[in-house]
C-alpha cells in the first residue's frame, strides 16, 4: 500500500480528497494537515470519517511529513503550493497539486492573474497538466501534476474534442458557466453567507476570471485554436459546475457530425459520458462523482450548436480528478478508488 | 375606484396579482376565480391577505364576473385566455392577458409552438405587445394587452436597446437564461418535485423553448434584426430571472458606446436600473420588485461584450409588468401600486 | 409627517425597517446610519429602494441625528444600544430599541446574559416591553420600547393566552423553535457560510440561549407562571421562525378549551390568526409580513397538547413589530404601514 | 456472492440501496424492478451507476425475479409489501422489507393506520424488527425483516437506551422530529412541488402521524415503558432527520448520569455516536452515512433534559439500515458495504 498526504486537509477538496483516499483500495491515507493551530483527529473534525480512518490532523511540518509519505496532495491556496512542493520534490516525493500554481506555463501569466511573482517558475514547464482525458501519456509517471481548475476542467471537456478532431468554430465560442458554492472555498466572507447566496443567483469577475487563461493554455495544449468568452455565475447549491457552450458552425453542419466528434472523444472514457439526443444533464446526476456528463443540440439551418457539460466542482472538478491523476501518475487502474 | 378582477387568481402569477392589487391605490380588487371546485375566501388561501381583502374565490363564471369588474387580468393557461378573453371584450370590458395567447401576430407561428390551432386569430394584430419602455404609447388606451412572458422580458430589455440604437452585433447573439422554479407554474410534476430540483440545475428545452418566437417577434417589432441563440435553465429557488446575453462587436468598439446605448435607453425608466461599471445584479436585488437591473462589460480588443439582466419572473416578468400595463391603459401613474 | 431615523440600517432589520417605513403612510424617513465608513446613498445599497427612497447612509453621529428625526429606530448590536439612547432621550427623542438592552429589568441578569455590565441600569424598569398583544396600554406614550426578541416574540404569542386565561399546565413547557439564518444578522461567519447552512439543521446553544431569560420575564410581565424548557434549531431558509410548543393539561381537558383561550385572546388582533381545526401554518405562510399564525391541537385522552407558532423573524419577529410599536406609541393606527 | 434483487428500485430509497449494494463486497446486485412501464437499464435511469452495474430495470415478475436472487429488498409502497413478500418467503428466499407492512405486531393497528386490513397477518409475529443495536440477536438469520421506519430509528435510538438502563423520565417525553423532503418519497405532488418547501417549514399530520404507533412497539419491545408526544415536521433539504428529544427527570439528576446510559449504549456500535458535552450534530454530518449522531444535555437544578439525535433518513433511516439488517441476517460483517 502506497502511503499519501494531503496538505490542507479541512477545506472542502481536502475533505473530498479525505474522503476518496480512505477507500482506495491501494494507498493508505498515512499523514493529514491543515493550518489550524489545535492538533485534533481527523475523523472528529469529520465525524462520518471514523471507523473508516484515525489519523491526528495538525499544522504542515515538513519533517513530520517527508517521513510519513510518498505521495502528497497539496490542497492549499494558490501562492502557497509552489512555496510547499520544491521541498517535496527535492525529497523524491510525487505531488499532486491542486492549487493552481503549476497549472500556467508562462510565469508572467501566473503574476498577472494570481497577483504575485511565481517562486518556483522553473518548473512550470515540468509540470503536467492532469487532464487525462486528454493529456494521459504525459500523466503516467509524472512528478508533479497540476490538477485542473474546476472551470477550466468544465468548459475543456467541451472545448477539446473540437480540438483534437479539427472542428473549427467561427468567431468566439461562449463558455456560460455557474458553480456551487463550495467552490468558493471554506471560509468566513459576507458575500458567502447563507442569505447572501440563498434564492440568490449572480454573475462574478465577469470577462475577468482567473481560469481563463487556463482554459486558454488547455485549448493550446490539445492543439487547438479558437476565441472564447467566459463567464462565471454563482448557483445556490453545495456542489457542481453547469457550463452551456455555445458554438457557431456553418450552416448546414449536421448534428450527427458533432455528436460523432464527442462520442468518439469519449468512447473509452470511463468518467465521461455522452448523453442521448434530446437529454441533457443536470448536475444532481453527476452529484458525488467523478464524471462529466454531456449534452449537445445543433441547428442545422443556422449552425449553432450547444454544448452542456456538467460535473460535480469537487469531484471531477477538484478531488476525484486528483484521485484519478494519482492512480495514471502511480500505476493503479485509473478508476482505483473512484467508483 | 375602477373595479377589477383577476381570473386565475390561485397560480403563481395570479398570486401575485391579487397581492399588488390589494394595495393599488387606484383600483379595487372586485372579483378572483379560479378553477378550484371549492368557493373559498381568497385570504384563506392566501392568509397573508386577511385584513387586506375580502373576496370569494370560486370557478370562473362569466355572468358573474361581466357585472364585477372592468379590466380583466387572465392569469391562465395558454389556449384557456383565446376562449375566455372575446366575450370579455365584446362587452366593452379591458383584458391584460397573462397567458402567451395574444403575444405572436401570427397564428401559424402560435400554432406551431402552442400545439393548438389559434381561437382567436382575428385579435392577434390588434392586441398590444405590453412591454411599456419600447411600445409604451401603444400600451395606453389599449383594450387588449399581451403581457410579455418572462423569458422574453428579460432578454428584450438586454437587446432592444440596441435595436432602437442602430447597434448591430455580429452573427447570433447568445441569450443564456436562467429561471427560478415559479416560472413553471403551481402544479403537481414529478419533475418539480423538490428533491429533483434542490441541489440541481440544468438546461431544459435546448433550443426548442416557445418563448424563442416571442423574443424574435418582439426584436421586429422595434424594428430590430439579427440572430440569437436562446437556452433556458432552471434555477433551485422561488423567484427570479437572470439572462446573460453575449455579443460580438467590430473590435475596438468602446465599452463606453454600449454602456451610453443602454444608459440613454433606460434614463427615464423608473423600472429599468443600468449599474454602474464593473457591478452586476443578481436576482435577490430585484426580488418582489417590478424592476429590471442591468449590468454590462464589453473587451474592447476583441469586441465581445456581455450583457446580464435580472428581474423578478413574477414581477417585471409578469403580475408587476401587468399591472404597468394596466396603469398605462387605463391613464394612471405608471408606478401606482408598484413600489 | 413624522421624522424617523434608523440607525444601523444595514443589518438585515434595519434594512427590513428601511424597506417598511419607506412606505409608511403617516411617517417621512429623514435618517439612516451605519457603521460603514465609506457614506452612500441607502438605495444604491439596496438598489429596490431606488424611487422610494433618496438618503445618505453614513456613520451614526449624534449631531446630525439629533437635528434631523424624532424617532429613533436602534437596530445595533447589544451593548451598543444601552450607549447610544440616552442621549436621544435626554433630548426628547422616542426611541424604538431592537436590540436585546432594555429587553430584562434586572441589570443583573442583563450582565449574565449579555456578558457585559449594564450601561443604563435606571432605565431598564423605565423601558416598555414592545409586545402590543400583550402590553398595548404600556406602549401607547411610551419613550422608550424594548422591542421583543425573534424568539421570545414567537414563544410568548403562543403561551401568554394560557398565562392571561389562567390556563396552568403541568411540568415544564417545551418550546422547540426553529429560526432561519437572517435572525443571526448580516455578517462574516465560517459557521454561517452558505455550504455550512445548506442541507443541514441543526440544533444550539441547548439550553443555553440568551433569549431564555427574556421569555421567563415576558411570562412573568403578564402575570403567567409555569416552567419551560427552551431548544433552539437553525433551518437552512432565509425568514421564519416556528416554534413548537407542547403543554402537558390534565387529561380530559378539551380540545375547544385550549381553542376558545387562543381565540378568544386574539378575536380582536389585525396580526396574530388561529388557525382553524387540523390546519398549521408554514412559515411561508407569514413570509414578509407582520403576522404571527398559530394552529393548536390537543388529545384528551392523554392532555397532550400542541401549540404551533409561525412568524417572520424579521417581520413581527422584529423590523414589523417595531413599527407596530412605534405606531401605538406615536397614535397612529397599529397597522399603519403594515399591511 | 450471493445474489441480491430490489423491488421498487426507483423510489429514493430504492435508488440507495442500489447504490449501496453496487458497491458492497459480499453480494452482487442480480435483479432490479420498477413499477415503470418500459424497461431501462438502471444505470441509464441513475447515470452516475455507470460502470458500476448493468441491469435491467423492468415491472417485477415473480418468475423472473425467484430465480435472479436469494435475498430480495422490497422497496414498495405500504399495502403492496405485504401481498409481494409471501410469495418470495414460500419459496426460501430472505426478505428485507423497506415498506411499513410487518412493523406492528398487531393487525388491528395496522389497519387502524394504514387504512386497510392486513393481508399476511400471520407473519406479522414472525417478522423481526430490524433495528440492530437493540434487537440485534433477532435480527441474525431472520427471514423476514421489517426494517424501521425513518422517524422511528431516530427516535428509537434516543428511547431505547432509557429503556434499557431503567432510567425513566417522568410524564410524556416530547419527540419534536425533523425530516427532510425525500422522506416522502418520489411522487408528483402540489404539496411537494419546490416552491411549496423551500424557504418553508411546518408542521404536518400533528399528533396523527403513522410513524407513532411504530415508535410506541418499539419502545414496548424493548421492555420500555412511559409516554411520548411526536409531532413531525418538513424541512426544505433532501435528506436527514433530526429528533430533539425532551425528558423530565427528577431534579438533581447528575447529567453524567444520563450520559452513562448514552456511551454504555453505544460503546461498541459503529454505526451510532455520542458527541462530547456541549456538542450537538447537525444533519450534515450524517449525510449519506448509516451513522446516528447523538448530542446531551441535562440541567440539573430543574431535571430537564434534551437528546438530539440525527440520521440520514435514506441511510439509517431507509437504505443504509437495511443493508445492516441483510448482513446481520446473511452473516456477514456488519459494517459490509456500509463505510
Amino acid at each position: 500500500m502506497l502511503k499519501v498526504a494531503v496538505i490542507g486537509a479541512t477545506g472542502y477538496t481536502g475533505e473530498e480528497l479525505v474522503r476518496i483516499l480512505a477507500g482506495h483500495p491501494h494507498v493508505r491515507l498515512a499523514y493529514v494537515s491543515s493550518r489550524e493551530d489545535r492538533a485534533q483527529k481527523i475523523q472528529d473534525i469529520f465525524p462520518y470519517l471514523r471507523g473508516r480512518v484515525d489519523l491526528d490532523c495538525r499544522p504542515f511540518r515538513p519533517e513530520d511529513a517527508l517521513g510519513a509519505a510518498d505521495v502528497f496532495f497539496l490542497s492549499l491556496p494558490h501562492t502557497v503550493s509552489m512555496r510547499t512542493a520544491p521541498a517535496l520534490l527535492a525529497n523524491g516525493k510525487r505531488v499532486i497539486d491542486v492549487s493552481a500554481d503549476y497549472r500556467l506555463p508562462d510565469p508572467a501569466l501566473y503574476e498577472r492573474h494570481y497577483g504575485e511573482k511565481h517562486a518556483d517558475p522553473e518548473r512550470l514547464r515540468e509540470a503536467v497538466y492532469g487532464l487525462p482525458e486528454f493529456f494521459r501519456d504525459r500523466i503516467r509517471n509524472a512528478r508533479l501534476v497540476a490538477n485542473p481548475g474546476c472551470y477550466p476542467t468544465s468548459a475543456l471537456l467541451g472545448l477539446l474534442p473540437l480540438a483534437r478532431a479539427g472542428l473549427a468554430w467561427q468567431g468566439a465560442c461562449v463558455i456560460d458557466a455557474k458553480s456551487g458554492v463550495t467552490g468558493a472555498g471554506r471560509k468566513a466572507s459576507a458575500a458567502l453567507n447563507f442569505s447572501e447566496v440563498n434564492e440568490n443567483f449572480r454573475a462574478y469577475k465577469v470577462l475577468a476570471h482567473q481560469h481563463e487563461p487556463e482554459i486558454a493554455e488547455g485549448l493550446k495544449r490539445a492543439g487547438g485554436k479558437g476565441a472564447f468568452v467566459f463567464v462565471t455565475h454563482l448557483l445556490p447549491l453545495d456542489r457542481g459546475i453547469l457550463s452551456t457552450l455555445y458554438f457557431q458552425f456553418p450552416p448546414g453542419t449536421p448534428e450527427k457530425r458533432l455528436r460523432d466528434v464527442f462520442e468518439s472523444a469519449y468512447a473509452k472514457e470511463r468518467f465521461v459520458r455522452v448523453h442521448a439526443a434530446g437529454r441533457f444533464p443536470g448536475v444532481k446526476d453527476v452529484l458525488r462523482t467523478n464524471q462529466c456528463h454531456i449534452g449537445l443540440a445543433l441547428r442545422e439551418e443556422t449552425g449553432n450548436a450547444v454544448v452542456v457539460s456538467a460535473i460535480d466542482n469537487l469531484g471531477k472538478g477538484a478531488a476525484g480528478q486528483a484521485v484519478q491523476n494519482m492512480n495514471l501518475a502511480c500505476g493503479f487502474p485509473e478508476e482505483a478508488g473512484l467508483e
